[in-house]
């Protein structure tokens, strides 16, 4: 087996997968070996990407692929941290500040979290990014003090470091322009591989569905669900997905301070209803899964105290502080990094909010400068928007929809964005919701 | 429109297809025009060829693409030649000597045969090849000697030269290694682009069926048919196929000299049944497309009489002559190369042939030396195989299956091929139909 043997052929495998076949273990590492190494060329595993999407993978094939993605690089080795490592992912929507929350609540109950994060392009910074908004802190630190900070706080989050799943990066840009990045098992082996070369031993995945989703479906969105759950068990991986509803922003703040501000809050006690259940969700099936508590509703009681106590938000500063972030900024969220100007977006008509196009509210939150169109971009930390309406809510014309924080003084662009996401019915529309599916 | 609008991407086209959508005219042309000059990357091309196999393409889009195959390159100029041009193409089998009749036969009734071939690879020689059995023959003429020839005797065979359709040649190589060659708008259009290039008005398609042929279902070779025949409907270029079978070889002989003798032959009266009646078929289409003859029994009944009277049998030594050839040879066939050997490949028991497949027999004939393995690879003209038994035959232990004609003493590796190739039932088989249908 191998990329030695003499027999096997790149086309061979191309055909089979193309009349539909379940490709071997052997032939799929082949092919991302070979893949990796530059043996097999570009139009060789975009062809086979393409028949992948029309014939797609079982179980089997997409654990084999998403293992043979994570072998094809360097892998975290977390051994060295007390207990079960248990690792959150989502699929990514606006408004989605969860990390910030369930790490430290987590945390507060005893379950060590070791996080693995990114910048990246997109509508606010990545989770890093966000971070920052707090003065002083820094992911740049070593491995031994990454491992000594999870043993001590049980929390620490480090950027991405090291060559994890190469295979991964090159067959994504190879997808990215080839049409197939719509490929269910390609989209979960990806994502899983990446989670898997950073050491957790199980995982909890946020899967987006709805409008502002990768996955505008509900059938679509629990599809891959079930596709990355299968990988994780398959791989023996303990692996969750909640399916939470992303038809609009989550919570009220958009931005980098402005989403570590409602973080910080919800640890305090505060009632945003979906930003709270949905991380009370989470960190739920994450203590679970860590083996902290017997189901999660005993785990959710136990969390729920611990926002009650203060100890979670307690957490989240001792957290800040041991990656050198000033804790004054979680005691006093005053002091996060704030805009200089605070316009309203009104109302053109009255009526219900019966949509709120989660694409273009972040599209508006980039154009203030609170994400990155190209790498060079420098994120602006103090801008973003807070919704004061959300779908369902009762509007009267005039009111304000939205406050956008911007450090100019008339954000055209962030302000025609913001009138494009925000429909008003004459209808009474229902909130949707929140969390469709638990699929294990 | 064209490549240098900045709005049309590869990408666009890709993912359009894949879902299944119609190519508009606009499309095709980038791609082929982007392809052919670089600018498109062989990986979009291949993942495009992909979910061309996946969707295909409706009548017009093929057209399109061939004739943006056609525009890629040279296209030869026969507007000096007098009179309707029609050519012929098959798409291949074993035994298929039909161009050497049809070509004398059609010129034979004054109707103009312009005919551009290759030597290629294969199990036996090209045409080139195989008229080069005849001494002095040669292809090697220039373009006016080729367009006077046709006016003077209505036949002459070229090589091909120039450029024709290179973007069909690019893009075939990257199918073959990327497991896309099975696509019938792709393989249609790689046939017709180059049919088309070189200039006839009006194409005999014969599409072979059956074990020995590219196509090995009726259905699947009447598809190609209706594709090809769509295509030059589309393009302006009336155009008929003949589904004829290649369960068997056609005729008796396989090989250069050997394919060469049995042609003559039958310009000369005999009765070798499947090869004169397709020859005859072909032949009237070709008349008819032609305008020679208001309907194919008309066109047949003169085409039969011209064997009689011994003009068809003079117009291929006519032809020959013009092209430097040994006209002594047709007039006396046994001056054609001939093997040392004769070698019997007998039945191991009696009974009926039920099967022989022309693929194996193919192969025993290249073993002898009839064909290319490499482009390097010298011919023999002289080599080749007579079957002796054809499927249906009464068949008793011991009786000559064929004989191969060698130059070796012990052509052991073809005596193996040509047993696998036979097989012999206890039960009465009757023998193949021949022509499946007419598809115009």
């Amino acid at each position: 087996m191998g990329k030695g043997d003499p027999i096997m052929r790149m086309y061979d495998i191309i055909v089979k997968k193309r009349e539909g076949n379940a490709l071997s273990e052997e032939e799929i590492k082949f092919f991302i070996e070979g893949y990796t190494s530059g043996e097999i060329p570009d139009y060789q595993a975009s062809a086979l990407a393409m028949a992948l999407y029309f014939q797609g993978m079982n179980g089997k094939e997409t654990a084999t692929l998403t293992q043979a993605m994570v072998d094809s690089g360097e892998t975290i080795d977390l051994s060295e941290i007390e207990g079960q490592i248990v690792d959150k992912h989502s699929t990514g929507g606006v408004g989605d500040k969860v990390t910030f929350i369930v790490g430290p609540l987590v945390a507060s109950v005893g379950v060590p979290v070791a996080k693995m994060s990114g910048r990246g392009l997109g509508h606010t910074g990545g989770t890093i990014d966000k971070l920052e908004a707090i003065a002083g802190f820094t992911t740049e630190i070593t491995k031994e003090e990454f491992i000594d900070n999870v043993n001590k706080h049980k929390l620490a989050v480090a950027g991405q470091t090291g060559n994890l799943a190469p295979a991964d990066k090159k067959l994504y840009a190879l997808r990215d322009v080839t049409g197939t990045v719509n490929s269910l098992p390609l989209i979960a082996s990806s994502i899983m591989s990446k989670k898997l070369a950073s050491g957790a031993d199980s995982i909890v995945l946020d899967v987006k569905t709805g409008s502002g989703a990768f996955m505008k479906t509900l059938e679509d969105s629990e599809a891959l669900a079930r596709e990355m759950v299968t990988i994780g068990n398959e791989l023996g991986k303990n692996t969750v997905a909640v399916i939470s509803d992303m038809n609009q922003p989550l919570g009220f703040e958009v931005g980098n301070a402005n989403e570590i501000r409602e973080a910080a809050e919800i640890l305090l006690g505060s009632n945003v209803e979906d930003l709270r259940e949905l991380s009370l969700e989470i960190s739920s099936h994450m203590c679970v899964l860590a083996g902290a508590f017997a189901d999660p509703a005993e785990a959710r009681r136990a969390l729920e105290e611990n926002i009650s106590n203060g100890k979670a938000h307690a957490k989240l500063k001792e957290f800040i502080e041991a990656q050198h972030g000033d804790g004054a900024m979680i005691d006093d969220l005053s002091q996060l990094p704030q805009a200089s100007y605070h316009v309203e977006v009104q109302a053109s008509k009255s009526g219900y909010v019966s949509e709120i196009d989660a694409e273009s509210i972040g599209v508006a939150a980039m154009y203030l400068g609170a994400g990155r169109q190209t790498k060079e971009d420098k994120i602006d930390h103090s801008v973003g928007i807070t919704l004061k309406k959300k779908i369902g809510d009762k509007v009267e014309e005039g009111e304000a929809l939205v406050v956008l924080h911007s450090n100019t003084g008339n954000p055209e662009d962030s302000i025609a964005k913001v009138e494009e996401a925000y429909t008003i019915s004459s209808k009474e529309t229902k909130s949707p919701t929140l969390i469709h599916n638990i699929i294990k």
